[in-house]
């Protein structure tokens, strides 16, 4: 199975979120995440999927979404010419990793205290997993924003 | 109106976005952004939901919640005990900023080209006003991740 990402502009209205997960679920299919943010015409949303699929599920998704209720546009973006990241939120109980970016990994620390430490971390899944082995044996709670993307 | 970030993991079914989304949607509660990602279990998933509202709503949305099948377990977070960040890309045209954060700013490049430039910034939705007021009249193209949050 491939991952795609599709950027949907919708209407800032209650139930398009209703319908689009409403298709997805009907349908069977494979969500891997999900992302509501705001524009900046608070009348529009833009939702950020990353889906599991072969190429024929893709283009039915495409379609699919085009005819949903208060969806204004969708694209399916080209994995070459787009930029993705994802944002990780890393609690950290009774370890510790090197204060500053190591290993090529993008975190940093974002408040410590006595019983442990949160990180910040931008990157892909692969990335969290580096980013989880600095520590040996510690106990961790992880946040994670899924997909935003945008095409360079 | 307050903002208020609740944690809620649920059993990752196709079908529980569908009833929390319409359960905002019927009772009118008003979402800001949400975030659906993978935990370390691949059974389960962890949504974060930003609302609008006043206590009272607070408390209705919690409760309506932890009513919802396939929903494991809310949290409505305490704002002094939670480190909460957002994620932004954003794509700009025809203007650059210092390429390393200033003003405080946690930003960075992460492509660019002749024609322009992304930009990858963590934080707030105000930092994201004080990162665009950085470049005199440009294009922007932000794609925003909604909210992650963990309790320190």
């Amino acid at each position: 199975m491939k991952t795609r990402i599709f950027s949907a502009f919708v209407n800032n209205n209650s139930g398009v979120l209703t319908r689009i997960s409403g298709l997805f679920a009907r349908r069977g299919y494979n969500i891997k995440s999900l992302t509501v943010g705001e524009t900046p015409d608070p009348r529009v949303s833009r939702m950020t999927i990353e889906c599991l699929g072969d190429d024929r599920t893709f283009e039915q998704i495409e379609s699919q979404l085009r005819k949903v209720e208060d969806v204004i546009s969708v694209a399916m973006l080209d994995p070459e010419r787009t930029v993705w990241r994802e944002l990780f939120l890393i609690g950290v109980r009774g370890a510790s990793a090197p204060s500053e970016n190591v290993c090529g990994l993008d975190y940093r620390i974002v408040s410590q205290s006595d019983s442990g430490a949160v990180y910040e971390l931008c990157g892909t899944g692969d990335d969290l997993k580096r980013f989880c082995a600095l520590f040996g044996g510690a106990e961790f709670d992880i946040a994670r924003t899924g997909i935003t993307a945008v095409e360079k």
